[in-house]
């Protein structure tokens, strides 16, 4: 009945999710989920530590489990539902953790790299093409550049052979109609599918990826109860929802969609994302929500509310490997306060 | 700087709240929770039974405070909040439950009805303006009267008195769509001030509060932490951060909104609102999610899906009240089952 557009549906579960759990997703909650996941119809299933490929480490986190053997687990719970990994260049390499994911029986790289250089995803996007297998490229922070500029990025991963293009809103910080520019631009002007991946930091999760659909999306991404970083990301339950009552054709069981919800409920118990002040404001600002732990640190050491810290950050228009600027901003903030007890940055 | 309107933010967490909470709200959490409200600068906070004045009985629940010492409770706590009830005539008498609020100093009525019945709220808003107080219009489970007809009702309500007339989406069933032709249509239409009160099933609250602004609503409703029925309402905290993001003039202290979040997720621990099977599916079927118990026990009964039982229940168009036809539905539900096991009401 539908004439909407066939949409693929991505579950980013036990990738975006492995943010939320420090990384400690075990074996067994990968084949439990993944069964569940491949029962429900999503297109693909991306695996691996929260920064991706190859990031596992002391400065980011260690996964609990190394990443071949969670990719192994995966792909043997999966038959119609593809394995895929985020993968950003400088934790992965090409030598080392591609190849290795080629041989677990990955299926999709998408490469993603700050929205404004898209160049270093090159080599990248081209061995993975130039092995036979499919890539993405996937531009992150994607709200702190303009519309023509995410066109120019996007169409230099096209011209290196991706074969979609996701813009995440890793901040939470869009609003309806910033996706509706954005990817109606990109809808219209590249040649290979566009996604969008939400975050739900100011509770517009489903509302910017239904908003994404209309304006030409073919991608969607989400996660089971939206189990992901900061305020989590578009819940795959409601998405699955919404494309059913919008009409959109997907590959999903809505039924089992639902499903997949309630099994992330058993697994994460503790660890599902929740709303609060600091995801709000990391939204509101801009910033990636990572940053919450070492501003609350800094805030309390330096006296200083989060939530100013956070603003400021966001007026410098910092992303991520600049934590140290926190301390920095946490400063300049206590001494501006203790000098005039009425500055109050976002008024 | 922003030339976008004065928007009026109304605090239902203490009655939308009620029926997450069994009404067994204490004098103490009113107090603690009012004193927060009053800081934040919301401009109504409305107290009571989650059904409205005079709706405590055995059949929806009783209360555990008495509405009387609720609402002295509220309002001592409350000096630039104005404190509001909802009110459902036939749960509400003018002569008890409305001349007892007068009292007690409610300073704003908000007399709702079925969207298509407009004419019971007559007496109840004409009884209000000849007192010289504040009443509006609410028409609830919206979703199911086309635009005009909402237009007609609403137009009715205006001529007995109402100074504001608030649609509500009682069942969490809107698309941000269906919000901007309905509210779009009242507010160039009416005389009065236009509302919106949202739920949260298929996870557009705040999506469908934006919609209503953009489409001229004067007023928001939301609750803390979307504390209310099913899948829960508006989270004010979000609610406070989209108006200062988009720049709508309000009344809110950013901050101190988000602290009342906070503290509602102290206040109501284990009983804030969580999405889950059934409030998606009543979302979908537009069947207010108060009937999921029921549901849950007729389905469990006769061995059916309740998610199917809610499905044909939207099909029926049932409101509350019809609760005695679930056990019908369950029950042709499970025979069909049974003659035919690849039944599936929503392929």
């Amino acid at each position: 009945m539908s004439t909407l557009p066939h949409i693929t549906v991505c579950d980013a579960t036990l990738r975006d999710g492995s943010h939320a759990y420090s990384h400690q997703i075990t074996l067994d909650q990968v084949r439990a989920y993944a069964t569940a996941s491949e029962a429900a119809g999503f297109s693909f299933l991306e695996v691996g530590h929260g920064n991706g490929l190859g990031a596992s480490s002391l400065q980011v986190g260690e996964s609990l489990v190394p990443e071949g053997e969670m990719l192994r687990a995966a792909k043997a719970c999966l038959k119609n539902t593809k394995l895929s990994v985020h993968v950003i260049p400088g934790f992965a390499t090409i030598k080392r953790e591609i190849v290795n994911a080629l041989e677990n029986g990955v299926e999709l790289f998408r490469i993603g790299c700050h929205c404004t250089e898209a160049d270093v995803s090159q080599r990248h996007i081209s061995y993975v093409r130039s092995a036979g297998h499919e890539a993405w490229g996937v531009l992150m922070m994607s709200h702190m550049a303009p519309a023509d500029v995410l066109l120019e990025e996007s169409k230099k991963m096209q011209s290196y052979g991706a074969q979609g293009i996701v813009l995440m809103d890793s901040a939470g910080a869009y609003f309806p109609k910033d996706v509706t520019e954005k990817i109606g631009l990109l809808a219209e002007k590249l040649e290979v599918p566009v996604g969008f991946h939400a975050h739900d930091n100011l509770g517009l999760s489903i509302a910017n990826s239904l908003a994404a659909l209309e304006a030409g999306a073919k991608i969607i991404d989400g996660t089971a109860k939206g189990f992901g970083a900061g305020a989590g990301n578009a819940p795959l339950e409601l998405l699955a929802a919404v494309l059913k009552q919008r009409g959109y054709k997907n590959s999903l069981d809505l039924y089992k969609a639902l499903d997949v919800a309630a099994l992330a409920t058993k697994l994460f118990a503790g660890s599902l994302p929740d709303s609060n002040d600091i995801t709000i404001v990391s939204g509101l600002a801009g910033v990636f929500s990572g940053f919450a732990k070492p501003v609350q640190r800094a805030a309390k050491q330096l006296g200083v509310d989060p939530r100013d810290i956070f603003f400021e950050l966001g007026r410098r228009q910092v992303v991520g490997g600049q934590e140290d600027l926190i301390l920095e901003v946490a400063d300049e903030l206590a001494r501006r306060t203790s000098t005039n007890p009425n500055f109050y940055p976002i008024s």
